[in-house]
């Protein structure tokens, strides 16, 4: 089991998403360390996060700009260099081709050599989204690479054959390797995810299973707070 | 491994299958011992089995009326509390956005506890149309279970959010965790599936197989006939 | 751990692949050694490999007819029955239904007792083209078996309903249980790679990946040269 | 304006209608003089008629499986060489590849020099399944010309290139140019419909709207019963 | 030419628009007129109108909600009986399967016995959204009349087989039979549309092209201003 | 009637066509003159014409990458400043929304005043490729011009807000106002059509069908050869 020095080569890192809370939730530690080391980091999130509600009181569109206000508030709190959102609804991604013609535009445009995603295999997902998000990203690996695939994407100013080198999979409990000891940085995670007011109307209160989640995850390695990955080999 | 006390808590279920006789043959002895404990149980085959035939000398639409009416007469047996066909085509359905939606509804207006489902994770898994409801039933969980999903299906009479709190997953062999001795009702059991008169012509010497699959399962903890099942965390 | 004794039975073979040296490279050494012991064996590419160039100054089609013409040379260095195409594009192949009927009508032509494909659920393929070939050729075994399912195919002269009694998967490391020993017919294999000019445009150096990989598996039995595969219970 | 010398040319035709009673409604006279002169007659309809009930109580497979016996008791009263069902869903059926695939196919198979269908273009057509199947088979006329297209349909025994050099279409009031007296074999065409025993429980009384409106397509020519065409140039 | 007669026998009317100021623009006068005379009127737009602005300084979400409110203020200016969005994106409405599904529900639970709509068959139609509003408002009219056609929407509280009775096509040029002289509302109609503050942000000076347009549509029948429609004959 | 005056703003023109060679056989006359007067002007050919060809013998990829080059030749006759291929299947063009994203890309990056097309609305158009060619270029219009509607596309260096200003609609019997004299440039548009070798083998032979409607469209105007035109009016 490594721990943050699984990320000692990453240079530029993207983070594939399904939900505009997922990367504060999922990664938002690793991401705070990454940031602080001056790794630039991008956030997709895929869909527009236009059901998460509990109640039936509000527009579906007015719930969506509610949620890219608390994206970008989230963002500033952890110093991402960019954020991007792919305009699927919540609750009916696929992971299909327009899907993946998207995240291979990102990779090109964003030149990471790292991303960061969902597990699609890890079967305890019961997220359909969180399964999309993942397949997808890692659907558009290979493609992205290649200068026949959609190769309009690479005009736009700043673009270049995807870069991607590595592939940290989280929300997961397959075959882990990667547990990080973000303990230092867990306020600050907590902040970002709290950005998202909608979500987490009561602030820390309404976290508490995510510590709690990520309190077994530190158990792991003996710390109080953890983030835990999966890596992938690719070529 | 657990036995029947894993349905303990189990007060209304669901059974998201594919084909007319997969509830029967693979959850049949679970579901007469539910119903004989007071619990309603509903069917829901996504297909109309309409290809189920070693012989192409039945026009498509004949064959899935048969089985439309061997389904009502194999529930009638079971005591089922409702039966469900979501019209797909046998050997062509998909785990897409309708057929979700299709499973949401009934989540909603079942109001079950409860589902039981093909566990769309387990590699050997031959029968696309097994993986694609079993897909299909996990992934209509989470939506069903917000308000602004489809919420024209929360004004039919009866219906309201998803109440699902577990899921069982049969026709695996994926880390297997319930094991549930169904020898006292196997006679129920097979019963039910010579309901199927188009599948089991020549009745129980077809079922032959069936009788050897639970026989397996059933040396996994010492008794004649078992059935079994994986499931999952789910929240 | 079985060897070429696990083919034994096989008297007639397709391989479903993605592109058109994935066959060469994943499971040439195995097909030499059925073609050698007499045995039909028949390639299937689903798509026409049009974005496989590391430059993007030649356009898709010329760049796909190139490599139709490589796949004959290949096939005909191999002693292969006969090549299918399936016309669809690299990069964006989908286990859809168009291609499970594409997959089904091969099945029902060749005649073939014996699938060798890609394993569409090894967490480790990164390229989607490979899941989608494995996933749309298992997907197709069922219906291809069931004379109500695109009974038009079954008027083809020569065509039946599918034959196929057991599946062999490639290009994975999940469970591996047969094992063979390429190295007698290792040349062969190389030749029919360096077929695929454009692939490997320095010949036998284009291809040191492959050997390490043939390496690799050959360790696992103590031989130079090995392919590794995964066998699936198929009724 | 012309009659039924219009169709004098005509050795082989296929029909290519939405419903099963639509051939009978919409050119049964036609149709009966056709094959009264020799020529064989093939009947394609796209969809099962599965919504065609004015009560909820049946089925739709019963329903579809129902219509499919009542088309071939009125092909037998017509004399028709062959039946299709594309087995489509009712009220649903859209001019997709697919749907344009099978019609090629068809035209391909039967080697009708003459297609009968409806007219898609006129604005007056309420029903959604006419404008599909009519669009359809016109969209369906070029590529079944072509060898390149869907090459297998042409390894059918019997099957040829598309061989259609006429378009007759119905169900329209667009610049109307053919208008054929059907009053001698009007009998036979009511006899054809009312086989149609689930759409006209009460025999003749249920087609008085037909015989109104054919009626009036007679009144156009001075004759008591017409059926009125639009024909189309092809090239 | 008919006046406002033509829609004497109107006694509830759903207008079926794409975008959310295509009622208020198309018929806002006669809709006026109607809600006058008692007749309860719903609107129902398919899209959000989400990409109607000059400048891209907006996020799309954030665009359609306040689109929703402005039809919302549109609504009670105009005294309409119900909104509908069907959450389509603009500029990519399609006239496909669920669109009318969605349609056809809306037939079922308003009861309207007359639908305004764009005239789908006017070739002068520049927008592609207008098109396929008209296009699914027509294509909906006869499945929603049939029971066996989504039963599942005839279950919600108020609804009933559609009960559609006529037609009035607007945004036409083709073969107008309806004219109504619509100065008298004028000012309402202005004030209905100027609610859409998004896409008129300098009033009735952003509307001049719309009092051009119903002024020459005036000159037909010799009034300031009016409203002009094709009937279309329905059974 | 007007004639080549009905171009006199034209100064930056795109044709969206469906095969290869649709520009010079529908307005390669036109398109001459405009060059001469120099006017850029851009193809955009929506299929790879991969099915035209009469026999069967040549593979699919080949055929389109010969055509490829036959529109390289025929531009340079031309003059034209540049040629796009969209990539699709000859015989299977559908106007979607993927096409529809990809013509507006060209309007946006060509910055074209007009567009010429095939008119998508003439009911004797039997190609269905045609149609989907001209409805798509259609369908574009207005989308293009809205900067929400696919904001990247904006991104490539050069490109802008569609510009399109007028559309000239071809291969049309429907309402004619244009008809231009291309006599004098005849030779031109011939040997622009020849270089379409794979088409007209037989060279200037091979096109006495396009003297002939060239012809036909010349005796509208008393000229030998003409080209005819429906304008659209669009805001």
């Amino acid at each position: 089991m490594k721990g943050f020095e699984a990320f000692d080569d990453v240079q530029r890192a993207v983070v594939v998403a399904a939900h505009p809370d997922d990367l504060e939730c999922c990664c938002g530690g690793v991401v705070t360390m990454l940031v602080a080391r001056g790794v630039p980091v991008f956030s997709a999130n895929c869909t527009l996060g236009d059901i998460g509600a509990q109640e039936g009181d509000i527009v579906r569109p007015a719930l969506a700009a509610n949620r890219l206000r608390e994206t970008e508030d989230a963002a500033r709190l952890l110093g991402l260099s960019g954020t991007f959102n792919l305009g699927h609804h919540d609750g009916e991604l696929l992971p299909d081709l327009e899907l993946r013609s998207q995240i291979a535009r990102l990779y090109r445009i964003t030149q990471a050599d790292t991303v960061l995603t969902f597990d699609p295999h890890w079967p305890g997902q019961i997220h359909p989204d969180h399964r999309a998000a993942g397949q997808a990203a890692l659907d558009a690996y290979m493609p992205a690479k290649m200068p026949l695939y959609r190769p309009e994407q690479l005009h736009e100013p700043g673009a270049a054959l995807c870069n991607l080198q590595r592939v940290f999979l989280f929300s997961t409990e397959r075959d882990l390797d990667v547990c990080v000891d973000v303990t230092n940085v867990y306020p600050g995670k907590l902040a970002a995810c709290m950005a998202h007011v909608s979500q987490f109307p009561k602030g820390e209160e309404s976290l508490s299973w995510l510590k709690e989640m990520d309190g077994r995850a530190g158990q792991r390695i003996g710390v109080q707070y953890a983030e835990a990955f999966r890596t992938m080999l690719v070529w």
